[in-house]
């Protein structure tokens, strides 16, 4: 059970991102990432489209993605100043059908252009001073031009979870989700706190569920804008919900058999997550753990 | 076995950050941090030292730490502007001292606090638009004056691992550290991969050890600045090391008994790493499995 977004197949080359004259010579006849704003174009056999290096132009800066199995430089254009938006690049339905049909090592790619490609976009100035910014380290970094501050990029790390009890998850609902979509619970881990810590607060805060042990099961990257989210079983000490309005519309427990059943297609409480979210992933590994929580 | 800077008691009390009235209710009779710069002041039980409210300046911005088990706000005073410091807050020989001092759930509240003001003093300016921010939602993010754009606390997620090959870890050693020392490597995680795929590709940068499967372990906050440390372990294919000496000065495998005997303190080819560091808690899970991997 493979998550969505992982799988990618570049060598990111971190060796390369400090030596300036053996990038320059990569990136001379780089592939470059097709790319229509964030959208990416896929050809025909489901992989990404790219580019020659000389199609895009010469003062484009790129940031190098990796190196393929023949050693072939692989970048991507940044935003130029003045196209970056106002807000963090979230995922769309038109997005998701193109996803859709790329292989999986392919969206790992993706992901990974897309994360940085919208870190640089919106971190142009200096957070310590306020002055202008430029990329470095072949685009995996930000140097303050009056500072000298680095800069990299952000991964925030997202707990996404189930409580169980006697055989039954828990799952909810946010609001204006597609109707009838339950799924696992999620929130963002917070300073001073451990996976297992944040893990138990978000079921505590969203649902009013004590949670005692909690086990690590998976994790993926999730490029909206930026997460990583790692995918969580907390085991309950007793079943009372008592839902945060504010978080979810709804919450309920879910026995195996049945989360076993919808994730086979067949019809019940709830319609499943998609199968690149890792809620999917989650729900999967846990529907075939033998019945012990 | 807990890993250092987990276990903190306060409820972190997420619906307060929302409500402006109930919050100046809560601050008003706050118990404040006791912090000399970012070092904390220790108790004569192990405790955390906190003052009154009224001993910090009424016009002192608070962060709402959270609540103790009496419903009492426990905060701790944000930086001034100008008292922000030119680099992350690092470890220090003495910080570690005291933390030693401390009981280990109250060593989490220090490492929340910490990461927070930290973050506040280096991130006094809009990444996107280089314009003044302030705190907001208790001191839990910072708000731009001139685009409006939400800024929230860093939490850079870091790999931390042993190889494992026929009863082995894999142990290396890093440049400056103390004599002796070797322990799990590290990296941070990159945007666009997951926790499984950043071990691998860690311990195959800097150990050119190819690692197969793996098995996460354990986690920790870790405040120096503000990272989140995920302990695992991977399942090397073969032992072949080939160092990256940018990276690491030595690495070794060490068996499973040794590392058991070191850990115990005996002498052994190692010095251990210290107790609140989650190499310890890693090692420590790692030498109690049956010989297995």
């Amino acid at each position: 059970m493979t998550p969505g977004f992982t799988g990618g197949t570049l060598d990111r080359a971190d060796a390369l991102r400090h030596d300036a004259e053996a990038l320059a010579a990569k990136l001379a006849d780089a592939r470059v990432l097709a790319l229509d704003g964030l959208m990416p174009a896929v050809a025909a056999d489901g992989q990404l489209a790219w580019i020659a290096r000389d199609a895009v132009p010469a003062d484009a800066e790129l940031v190098l993605l990796g190196l393929d199995a023949q050693g072939r430089a692989h970048a991507a254009v940044l935003p130029a100043a003045g196209e970056e938006g106002t807000a963090p690049a979230m995922r769309s339905p038109a997005l998701m059908a193109v996803l859709a049909a790329l292989q999986p090592g392919e969206a790992a790619t993706y992901a990974t252009a897309r994360s940085l490609l919208d870190w640089h976009a919106r971190h142009r100035f200096c957070a310590r001073c306020g002055a202008t910014t430029h990329a470095f380290r072949a685009g995996w970094g930000r140097l303050c031009d009056a500072c000298g501050t680095e800069h990299f990029p952000r991964v925030d790390p997202v707990v996404i979870m189930i409580a169980e009890h006697d055989g039954r998850a828990l799952l909810g609902r946010g609001k204006g989700w597609p109707e009838g979509r339950y799924s696992a619970l999620a929130g963002f881990l917070e300073p001073g706190e451990s996976i297992e810590e944040a893990v138990a607060r978000e079921i505590g805060e969203e649902a009013g569920v004590r949670v005692g042990q909690v086990r690590y099961v998976a994790s993926q990257p999730w490029p909206f804008p930026s997460s990583l989210m790692i995918a969580c079983v907390g085991v309950a000490e007793d079943d009372a919900i008592t839902l945060d309005t504010n978080e979810l519309e709804d919450a309920m427990w879910v026995p195996r058999e049945m989360v076993r059943a919808v994730l086979a297609g067949e019809a019940g409480p709830f319609l499943p997550p998609p199968p690149y979210a890792i809620a999917h992933t989650l729900l999967t590994v846990w529907a075939a753990e033998p019945a012990a929580g």
